[in-house]
């Protein structure tokens, strides 16, 4: 048994995960089921038929005053008078019941209480308040609460079943591969994936639903899970998150711990793009934060149950990729295409065999195919050693991994037989290859096989695609931790609402942005004066707290070429944007140099409500207004981080020198967006957006350039 | 029986197709084994042991002068001996007797010939050499050969089961549906994908494999199934074509016949861009044609061999949905967003229920969710009377499909034998309504519910992709037939290579597309008076026969503003061509007014070897040189294809009045695009491709010009 209990979590700061009580609710030493029915069909008798059959050997606890015994059980009257340690106390008694079945609990000593009792705060006020009451009392007592409206929780590795499904009590696969976890914040998606896992021959155990969420939320029991040494990987739903903190601090120590954690985040469609004033957070919404929480975490983000299923199989069995060199082993040809398509298409790649093992396989099989794919010809059907000599070649070459494609062999003998003898000799002499299968076969025949170590999949393209994401996270969890930058010293000016063009760029650069250097003038003479210092051609803006968008009120002029002209357009600007605004406070005009050979991008910070600072990026133009091509972290982040994300936009190519242009300061801008992190998380309670827009990008070793910002404050 | 021998090819010419001979492959009236063998692991012995057991009606021959019996059925010595009708012969001889064989096929008057030998085409030169000889003979003599290299047909409907695949003699799903045929190039795949389809309870049949297509090829069996009224839905493997018009000319007829075809094409991922001159030849490959050619003909093309299946399955039970409608029906809140999320993503619409409808299930069951997803909660579990009551009143409702979630309710009793019963009441109140399900079921009662016709998945998610695709795919079979109007009678002048941009553009002009007004002047002294005469700005360009690239020798100049300028632009553009390239013809310098209220696109017509000439269609800039984002068509097409192109590109927001812009000239704009197909189809014979960059889009009602072009003509 792990010992998981504590806030073992890392970080320089107090946690914000709880998870006291967890370790109890996963392995009590006794369960006590209040509201105790004789009849198996209600949610007060099927935990007790469950735990009758589970196999739990701590004490099982019936409490109903109406009866003696209860399926064959003592009952108690109350749950004080039960004669044995309580950790998990189950809740099956109506909700007006449930106030005093949880004061029972805390009188008890109970760890933690599963309320499956429902009509809280997912049906009105007074359910919602109620719920309250409960969970504010259960905390004072240092009793934790699953629930309420959950369906519980399930162990059946020590039995400890603590639920009404009916999952709990039905057939289970043979199961010779690593522990797969679920946590759930719904119960019918929770009963639903551990049966249409059990038809994969997978078992998700344990499993947690959390209901309503009154205490004990998913990102505690996601950490849990991920501190427990018993547990390999972790299944997930998640439909929404309070505390973006404690989700991050969850997937953080999963991260720490190389324990991958496979994600159905539901919600996409209904969450667009959050009404606001700045220009980058019309890009925000909150599927974008989650994705770059789950980018940022190596979390395996999945959109199907039938993905949730693959890629926790595929974690749990077998040896895990260490790179993406795969051998694609086939009898068919057309297969071979198939699959090569479909490994190429996932991120795969399919080199070649070596010479040398080209030669022996050609002499062994002269019809074969021998690049790569490798294609036996259905030989392999009359000749089954030729399968055993083919996969060994392959293994002992140059590959990471190697998927061998069977066709429907697993379902007829002799077939079937044939290939577990030829797979497992193969095994014998690579135990720590990564072999992967794509074949029809009899249950049976794929349980010998996975017990090999082989994961199989029906559809070779699904295999493929989930072993190349298998190896994505793989390899994500071998990156080293990178390195934040400490922030700057540097506040915004106390207050509400926008600051400045010219403070806004003061600030940046004191964080390590660097900004154009640019005067503010109070009049025609000054300008001209000013622009011919800082070199023509020069761009000139209204300055005035009020105004916020320039050019609208004519207050912005590019390209100016001469002192006259500087003259000029200081008189024009100032003229047009009193007249279109007369209540402006106008603080003078900024002149600066004009930078004609930087890539415009656009940085941009929005406070997300549940995950604090966002920073975005993209590329100026069409690519963020049409194409909406940008990308999120979470701040604060590392000059690596902001790498990724550089690469991550479609328009990346455009900063790479494509159209026979010089590459951009790929470095400089890393350098920017990662200090514009640190800024914004170090000012996360006093700022409420940033956008640098433009950003320019000089070519390789000069640097890149805010020429505009927008920093406003939190109302 | 359908009719459907002969040529009945809709087309305006002599169709390339052959279907002689396809009929009698699928319903022979007699059968006859070359090489018979008594051994059934031979491919001499496997077919007759199949032909015992299949039903068919019709004699069956072995022939093998070795036996008086094989198997138990009297042997002919030889094939003129048979003393009964063979219309269709297998041919299970050694490579080396093949042609005997054929020749005996020929004499007895054998309709069609499948030959399974190997070693021809597929092995090396001389297999090739003797395979030609082969099927020149059999052409002569009017006999059809699949093969050789194949493994054969199966009709089992009929019980004609022409293969030595194990597939033949397997035990078949109950089979309540419409009938999916399949045809393959490859053997394995055809085999494996009757296997997995059996899994899923479907039946490919009848099915057919090409192998080597000697004579018959795929796109004959695929107008052959196209044309057969027995078949609802055609599956589809396909590797490459060698004639493209024939494929055009059978998917046609499918698309004609509102047959649906899904289509799995292998290959993507080895076919790059084609090398070639024109800077359209570099983004058009192969794989970009067959892509156009599938939208073109509302081909279901899939990535999978799981979704080949699903697909398949869909379109042959149930009715088709008519629109995108969709009711989500739940008893799991969770699972309900899941299914909105992968409606949304999958172009399917989730309107809200009437609010009608919504109080009178808020009245049956107040705590269901009454939107969509339509939740009737986990009570649907306790009262399966909730599920035909909820049912029957999103079915009473404005949608065009529904879709009910029922967990694992199929794999457990009671609740397996109460949903067929609510649901079997639902049909009967509602025989057209499109109504599928997701869940887990054992297979029973699996068959049971597609009885009812309605299609079953266990994933919801995946469920709704293939229901999209199938309602996209029924909605394309509604649009109406384009019009395509007729060429212009204008042709290129003879010779080979490029010709002059003046030539190009005088001739895209009598085509049909509007270019730009513009003079070549010999003189700076007509340059200004040509200048002054188109208005100002303008620009102007060297013209010259050797000269591609106008830029790269100075032969460019832009923004020209007046006479002056356009003087001493003239002797600057000729002073650096000439220095550039001593050795060009100059023809004179082109001046041309600059338009500037434009959105630059860029169309290009490549000619494929297998396909003719293929229309691309892009915007300027990023988009095609960074993003790729542009897409094809087939020539030649009307303005509705035309359209529907436009719209397909991700830069489309631009056009379509996005950043503030004025909405361009999008008819003009399909005008130019069928326009240019119509005149690249007219002389695919004489021309290689085609560059128009940029074609400048105007504001709506002013039209779009091209401004640049480039004719290659054929080597």
């Amino acid at each position: 048994m792990a010992a998981t209990s504590g806030t073992a979590v890392p970080g320089d700061r107090l946690s914000a995960l709880r998870l006291d009580g967890l370790e109890a609710l996963l392995r009590p030493r006794g369960i006590a089921v209040l509201g105790a029915s004789s009849d198996i069909s209600k949610i007060g008798g099927r935990p007790l038929r469950f735990l009758k059959e589970s196999g739990f050997s701590g004490g099982v606890y019936p409490v109903n005053p109406k009866y003696d015994q209860v399926q064959g059980l003592r009952s108690f009257p109350s749950l004080d008078e039960v004669d044995g340690v309580v950790d998990l106390a189950l809740i099956a008694v109506p909700q007006e019941g449930v106030m005093a079945a949880v004061e029972s609990c805390a009188a008890k000593g109970v760890k933690v209480a599963t309320i499956f009792s429902a009509n809280f705060a997912e049906a009105d006020a007074a359910g919602a308040a109620l719920q309250k009451r409960i969970t504010d009392f259960a905390a004072e007592h240092g009793l934790r609460i699953l629930g309420p409206n959950c369906i519980g929780s399930s162990n059946r590795g020590t039995g400890a079943t603590g639920t009404f499904a009916a999952a709990a009590g039905a057939a289970r696969p043979a199961f010779n591969w690593d522990k797969v976890a679920f946590v759930s914040q719904s119960g019918a998606i929770a009963a639903h994936c551990v049966f249409a896992a059990f038809e994969r021959g997978l078992d998700f155990d344990p499993w947690i639903s959390t209901g309503n969420e009154g205490d004990i939320e998913f990102a505690d029991v996601l950490a849990q899970l991920a501190l427990d040494d018993e547990v390999k990987v972790i299944a997930a739903y998640l439909e929404g998150c309070r505390n973006g903190e404690k989700l991050r601090e969850a997937l953080a120590i999963a991260k720490a711990r190389s324990k991958p954690v496979v994600l159905l985040k539901a919600g996409r469609s209904e969450v667009g793009a959050r009404a606001a004033a700045s220009h980058t957070a019309s890009l925000v919404g909150s599927e974008q934060v989650f994705d770059a929480l789950f980018r940022q975490y190596n979390v395996c983000r999945v959109e199907t149950v039938a993905e949730l299923i693959d890629l926790s199989y595929a974690f749990s069995l077998g040896n895990p990729p260490t790179g993406k060199r795969i051998g694609l082993l086939t009898g068919s040809g057309g297969v071979g295409i198939i699959m090569a398509d479909a490994a190429e298409a996932a991120g795969l790649e399919v080199p070649p065999l070596s010479p040398a093992a080209q030669r022996s396989l050609k002499e062994l099989w002269p019809p074969s195919g021998v690049g790569n794919p490798i294609d036996t010809t259905a030989q392999v059907m009359n000749d089954p050693r030729l399968l055993t000599a083919f996969l060994e070649t392959v293994l002992e070459d140059d590959f990471d991994l190697v998927l061998v494609f069977l066709t429907y062999m697993g379902t007829l003998q002799p077939w079937a037989d044939n290939i577990v003898s030829a797979l497992r000799e193969a095994r014998a002499g690579h135990p720590d290859a990564v072999i992967a299968l794509s074949l029809l076969a009899a249950p049976d025949i794929l349980r010998q096989l996975e017990g090999l170590g082989m994961p199989a999949f029906v559809d070779p393209a699904i295999g493929l695609r989930t072993l190349a994401r298998v190896a994505e996270i793989t390899a994500g969890f071998a990156d080293r931790r990178e390195e934040i930058a400490a922030p700057a010293t540097v506040a915004p000016p106390s207050g509400h609402g926008p600051i400045t063009e010219v403070e806004a760029k003061r600030l940046l650069g004191l964080a390590g942005i660097a900004v154009v250097e640019e005067r503010v003038v109070p009049s025609a003479a000054d300008a001209s004066a000013a622009a011919t210092e800082l070199g023509f051609p020069v761009a000139m803006k209204i300055v005035s707290p009020q105004i916020l968008h320039k050019t609208e009120v004519g207050g912005v002029r590019l390209g100016v070429r001469t002192a006259e002209e500087a003259a000029a357009a200081f008189d024009g600007i100032v003229a047009s944007a009193s007249a279109a605004m007369p209540d402006a406070t106008i603080e003078g005009v900024l002149i600066a140099p004009m930078i004609e050979d930087g890539i415009e991008t656009i940085l941009g910070v929005q406070n997300d409500p549940v995950f604090g600072p966002v920073v975005m990026f993209g590329l100026g133009g069409v690519f963020v207004e049409v194409l909406e091509d940008v990308t999120y972290r979470l701040a604060p982040f590392g000059p690596e981080t902001a790498a990724e994300m550089v690469r991550e936009i479609k328009g990346f190519p455009l900063l790479d020198g494509a159209r026979g242009g010089e590459p951009a300061d790929l470095l400089a801008l890393g350098d920017a967006l990662s200090a514009l992190s640190v800024f914004a998380a170090e000012h996360r309670d006093s700022i409420e957006s940033i956008d640098i827009n433009p950003l320019l990008v000089r070519p390789r070793g000069r640097g890149a350039i805010a020429v505009d910002a927008l920093i406003v404050r939190k109302e």
